[in-house]
């Protein structure tokens, strides 16, 4: 309450708590008197209390988000991708090109990053294009390519869905569905994802906080589906000498405040090849536990993000880093 | 060009551009030699040279829109709902609570807003939430009570859609389709409202650029839908004393690249009712088209968003304010 | 507290602020316990907590600024700086050239402005520039041609103060002291402009918030000096098509905040000419109590920032559009 | 130039570039003509010809720093310490509490650091702290007792200067001075650091893009000071679970723009100190030349920033795990 509050307006505020069927709890200070609400679901209430008089302000003190909260589920949960297992001490390596441009590319890729020790290939079928004049990517026909890739390589399939009624085509071909960043508060999109029986990559939101990130893996959670993978990708800044700003205050906040895997995206949040390799190792080197990586055969020849992809001597040599790093730390590739 | 790039090196982009079917034109300086990629669609490859050697940097010269640009129509669009003119000389003033919470406080507030000059009711029975265990709105339900509004009070209703797959139910009741902040981005519903008929009140994203905002609208008009209305609602920045950041930059910086109307959302931009009626009248002396303003009987008992809602009275006293700024500017309500 | 806190948890708290000599109060909720820490100082031994176990959060309830606040000083701080007065109901017209670059265009400047109803002199003495190598101001010379200018047309001169070795120097000159956006949280600058005796213009730093804003002018008011006058100038977001982001959220919110007037640059805000006209109207209509613009008789001759100033035509019509608009709302010129 | 531009529009563009005494390349393209300005120091003019007419946008391509610049130096610099290089295959740990609070406090800490590897003290005598009422660090007396630690230690000291006339004094007593976030476009502060003699650590300014920072840098430079070295130690961003967001794509993107080495501060970046290992070993394994760390006996103790502070359990479970990480890179502890 401000310092000027009477006690009537006191009594209007705990009037309107019991009212919904909260409890309150008094608390007062020498300048100010605190009004605490109890109850299970407080904080949907929030607004409820808005137009009182004399109230200072209105902070939540229990986090909105629960069944992805540690406090909820004290050990790490582990998603097993066919036998690929995220979030344990194991490291994952997902590396593909950024679309699926034919089946040549697509295969010739695919045998390169599984030789060098990748367990899960990505490739985009639909993409999200900010023009509409922007290739957007070759669809099912891309699918099928994927799993052509996996028959052949043993690699799981990750690739994203971008319209809720594209969620059970996808789940036919994917072991994976990426949900993209622009789709992070795609409401629709991730409970019919929630709904897949798939493992679900989360990607966060460009301008997304952790709270809204762990909220959004909240929808995926509260349709039963427990197989959510976090993706740190790059969230935006006033800095335009990179793509986006890469958040590894994430990598070990988010493995505080939630027993989800995170894996990181260096691709993405630089936007430059050469700065790919060395965030990757500092993303490991932070907690994370996997990678996905942006390769192409010939990176100048790309439809879509060549600019950020790795060839395959620079992945080569990201793999070789990656290993020593993970030695060090008494880890391993998964 | 780097200033080491050898003619090699230049001989090769050239060569590439060449192969993708564009034209170089070569300007060397002092220090660097710059080569001019020219063709009408050269924007849509940028990537493909990233990886040449002894490129300095790739710099977009040409704007990546065109339906939404001035360039392309120089005159202003003028969007004309059953009646009511939206892009012209004159300010159109859409009120209405945040969520339709029932049929007697909608028709109350339809009646009153009606009664004070607005000609547009807004309405959310679809609504987005950052948490799953939020109200989510009313549904269809909610639609058929905003027909009825209309029907009573001769408002036209705005209201939200979120999926692709709710458009044409929410095209049967609506006379505009209103896509939020958080579905800026979420191209199949772009295009599917673009394909409904129906005038698109198009939200800026909230860390979105005004030129992905143009080119949300572009992905609409490639669709042969003309009536794309833009609207300001605040971006998300640093500042965390108001809810967004209300970018009125954007407004008359919007008139100077697009001839699409634009509007402004004081309400979602400050997220404080105290501080919707200054900007509200801010975002008109700035040259906004029109506002659109959340109006509550009771702000204390609303479901969602009552902090930021106005009561009858202040919304009457926003009127009145507006009025006479408007004669002011020998302008009018619409 | 946790949800797992233990007793002895809480008492280990309790016992820290009772050494600090603060006070504490218990309110106990269901699934935590919450520790009220009461005193006049609190906010400063915030940290002292951070390493005992089981702290959920650390809240801060009262603002840390007092001076500043509304809740000290309840009635506007009206600032008089020979006789024009600021923060009262008139509005200040501020205006002149971004840097001095000579006598003939200052007194050139000065005297149209000052026909066309402006009260107070900007100009630029000592410039802070991001690269060494842009012109960085005029120094002295400059002060000397700003008090020539005063004499002959009797406008108020301001202009900006960026050490604290040249505030006295600067203090002969000025009739007011501006502090820039780089320079707001130069704590011994600020300190000794508080000792100056002279009003103090205070710019928002790019990137503060508007409680630190608070925080600064506390600065100068706790060195006696009560006059402070705030300006909003932009914040840096993501958004790069304008030079900054006016937040004119921060002016109806400053005048809640605080009782220190408050006024409004948008030739800075926006870095384009062809905006300062809408914005600075924008921002009287939301409460701003003056504005400061650039203003060049040859924009395209400018040392500095000739792209966000005005030519004197255009000025001129600022002019008359804000005459309208104070009209409109019964205020005037100061 | 707009693709409305006149062969005199283009003329008269061509006319200012002469007079001003640089030179033009013409490059027309189907929609545009590209005009290019050829000069050594073309960037320095850019506003004089922002008010000419049917100019679409100027866009610089010479990088406005030199002395800074990679393409300038192409070896790396070492700054040499009394012994302690920085900047070339060797990791320098900086570590010491966040303000010196009393003798006894920093010669523990001293003595424990020391010990682990550190070869750096640091340790605040002069504290900007945005509010006035916060602890403001003990001044001269602080530097006293950095110099007698660094007697019995062999440690060499690095603490903030905050003012100009402050340079002198704290240089007699560090080796070296370090200029923070706040004071990062402090252009006397930077100028005076320059003529110091004495090797200057640059933080980065929280809300400063990388282009600025080395702009910045470029201050002390061209005052004959070779030796800066930059420091990335968080930027402002909407997240607020962190104090600030941590850019350590900031790391090798500097390195690749500059010769200058690069360390990272964690501790200022995270303002939480579970997260400071994590971060640290990230930031050397995205290849930063160095750490500085706040460590304190007690944190929660500690007169500022106790939350981000290491005890000294937490320091020795830190130097261990990046000796193993050097180990893995085959580099070491400096």
């Amino acid at each position: 309450m401000t310092h000027t509050a009477t006690e009537a307006d006191i009594k209007a505020v705990v009037d309107r708590v019991n009212e919904i069927g909260l409890k309150t709890e008094l608390s007062r200070g020498e300048e100010r008197t605190l009004v605490g609400v109890i109850g299970g679901n407080a904080y949907a209430y929030k607004e409820a209390f808005s137009h009182l008089n004399a109230i200072h302000e209105i902070i939540p003190i229990t986090k909105p988000f629960k069944l992805a909260s540690r406090e909820f589920r004290p050990l790490n949960t582990v998603v097993d991708v066919g036998g690929v297992k995220i979030g344990g001490d194991e490291v994952v390596m997902m590396a593909g090109p950024c679309s699926v441009e034919g089946e040549d590319m697509l295969l010739e890729t695919a045998r390169h990053v599984a030789a060098q020790g990748a367990t899960i290939l990505r490739g985009g079928a639909f993409k999200p294009r900010t023009s509409p004049y922007s290739f957007q990517g070759l669809g099912e026909a891309a699918l099928k390519m994927m799993a052509l890739a996996r028959d052949e390589t043993g690699l799981k399939v990750v690739t994203e869905v971008v319209a809720p009624g594209d969620v059970e085509l996808v789940a036919r071909y994917a072991d994976i569905l990426q949900l993209g960043t622009r789709n992070m508060q795609n409401y629709a999109l991730l409970q019919e994802a929630g709904r897949s029986g798939k493992p679900v990559l989360l990607k966060r939101g460009m301008s997304s906080t952790i709270e809204e990130w762990l909220l959004a893996a909240e929808y995926i959670l509260s349709q039963g589906n427990r197989d959510v993978i976090l993706c740190e990708r790059g969230i935006r800044t006033f800095e335009t000498s990179t793509r986006f700003t890469l958040d590894l205050n994430a990598v070990p906040l988010a493995r505080e405040l939630s027993h989800l895997p995170i894996i990181v995206d260096p691709s993405q949040a630089t936007g430059r090849w050469s700065l790919v390799r060395p965030l990757a190792l500092a993303a490991v080197a932070a907690g994370a536990h996997g990678l996905i990586i942006e390769v192409h055969p010939t990176p100048n020849q790309a439809l879509s993000d060549g600019a950020q992809s790795l060839d395959f001597e620079n992945f080569d040599r990201l793999m070789e880093d990656l290993r020593r790093l993970l030695g060090a730390m008494s880890r391993q590739l998964a």
